[in-house]
């Protein structure tokens, strides 16, 4: 057992580990071409059988290894959900289920230390974006419900049910196209501008101070 | 008294409330699908009429028992107005209305400790803010009068009157498509991408201001 | 002299210019407005004259009263460059002329004492920006010199000449619609987007580090 | 040797430099414009032809003056490769090489001192960026995989092969038209925003991360 740790947490075993990941990621993006597919379509599957076959293997190692510990790493659920997913079978048209096989190239952010030390970083400012974040959905919802019902009738493709709304203020938010989708409603209700400005400037105010609030806390550090 | 105060700020009828604030929210989301109104509407009706006495019983205990005090705690002019919004007759067409009850949700922020917490810190920022602000409003206001004047009769659908002039503005403040009315002004006056230019490179350079002048104030605290 | 001093500095002074420069502002505004143009011209055009008057006369008293000091002081010399340019005959089409009229709402700046401190401490940004902004400009003139001779026949109305891909690489720094003129370009070149690419990344990198000069400067006071 | 050295090495020397590539940048420009190509070719031809010797004969002379410590200053490197790429034959239709020649403008960053300090700055910026932009172009790349599998049939001009759709998603990390990319996309697979959602968001928040990292790194020196 402590020999199998051993070898699973040697430099070498997790450069290669890094390794086949960076190879079958390399073949999963290749199979994205149709004439590729067709010259080589074999040995790519062949390519990604035997790193599906790796990554289990590996997994299955490291488990055995660890024993309970395995489970305490949230690197290794991250892996262990990744790989579950290839192994789901893929028949009945899910091809869903296929396109997330790539999410195996995210396994690098494991197994290469610089970029696990810049994610647990970037995990360590979520917290402090828990409230702000809960504001800004809360005036989405808001903002939602009222032009769903303002709004609905006059511009169906962005206001017509609640979802659609919820996606065209986020669009808003983001500041792509607000003007036109604007100027549509307004055309039928002249006073929308307010609604949407109001809108507008609020959001901007908040996503302004959640930036603050994550620059601030970087800087405690 | 004594004791309607001490009921009215224990932890239990606060949560009590707020699970009120949270169902009568999903209840007027849902009242945007018309196949759930047509299924639902009476119960809808029903949870939107009952939490709309709870929240008046709410104030008026409040009220009865703070006295005077009551009215100095903002939050609770906050609330009182949103609820009042919702007393109003919403007879004769006045759909606003019956949209702006929605708006009640936003109680959240006065009975979730984390969210009242996160707004006040955000009300904070803004009288800092009130000199930028004024200058972008003169700015703006200069920049409207005289884009009417030069490009109302060129483009009437952007700087037709001041209104509209100063909607297009503040859309090409947030640099949303402010090139193609650039360019479908500067096809009658070539050199109209002067004023456009200044103006983006104006703005831009006092919001970065105003977004430093939060920045450094929230740094101080 | 000394009581023409005393008279032009007092507080009840500048609020009576203050106050004219607000009533001429609307009064311009009105002015955009054809039916209030014609139902009170006149009574609009006597304000415009009156309050140009007033400007002059107090522009001549400052001048009579402080002597050469007056023009060592930035802001007189900005005001009397706004009034002056209302005194030019707006004959002959100047249309232009009169438009720049309403920047005497401008004039608010130097009258109000916090607008005048925050465009001072705008100012004192400029000279920490000068060299990043000849750099953008220098990035600006080469890729406009480039894009000409690559794409200026392929897409003439965004790079027929240097003049028009100045303007539109400045649009494309803005992030406003630049794709689609990239995909209009890659439809004839199809490894344009290397231009661009590079274009839109050195761009944002370097008026991101001229955003944290700015910042860094402003820690610094 | 010295002396040339010391020619080389002076001020007048390097101003006269920073001149030729002045004039020699405006007649760069000045060609694109076919009307003063007619009318001056020769001319701007013939400076174009002295200040390219001249640059030649600036390198060759620092070559000789400075021996092998010419290679280890990267700016000469950089001034060598500019002057190089001018020297390679431009027949055969490579219009590329003779756009490449303005490039020589930037030679004016090694030139004038302010500038020089400014790129340097910002170079000191980039190793600090590495891995967050590796970890940019991983997240990237999944998701440029997984959209042209998913999506590559439904809108093939957005997301058809491994190249477009890594154009397609860096255009809306951008910000630019994505709304109406997925809305197109929408049409045909409902759920599809979630997806587009997810990629906006962890592209903002990790590009803010990136963003913070700089700023952090400009504040500690
Ligand atoms: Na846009
Ligand atoms: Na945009």
């Amino acid at each position: 057992r402590e020999r199998v740790r051993a070898t699973v947490e040697s430099t070498g075993f997790q450069r290669f580990i890094t390794a086949v990941i960076v190879v079958n990621a390399a073949t999963l993006g290749l199979e994205t071409s149709p004439s590729v597919v067709h010259a080589y379509g074999p040995v790519l599957a062949l390519v990604d059988h035997v790193a599906l076959y790796l990554f289990v293997a590996e997994l299955l190692a490291k488990l055995y290894a660890q024993g309970r510990a395995f489970f305490r790493d949230p690197w290794n659920l991250f892996d262990t959900a990744i790989v579950g997913v290839s192994l789901l079978p893929t028949a009945g048209g899910l091809s869903v289920l296929r396109a997330l096989r790539v999410l195996r190239a995210l396994r690098l952010i494991s197994t290469v230390p610089s970029l696990c030390r810049v994610v647990s970083a970037l995990l360590t400012a979520v917290p402090g974006m828990t409230s702000i974040v809960a504001l800004l959905s809360l005036v989405l919802y808001v903002a939602a419900v009222m032009s769903t019902k303002l709004y609905g009738a006059t511009a169906p493709e962005y206001f017509g049910s609640l979802p659609t709304s919820l996606f065209t203020l986020f669009q808003m938010m983001t500041g792509d196209a607000w003007s036109d989708i604007t100027r549509e409603v307004m055309a039928r209700h002249p006073s929308a501008w307010i609604f949407f400005v109001v809108f507008m400037l609020t959001c901007t105010f908040v996503v302004l101070n959640l930036f603050i609030a994550v620059v601030v806390r970087a800087m405690d550090d």
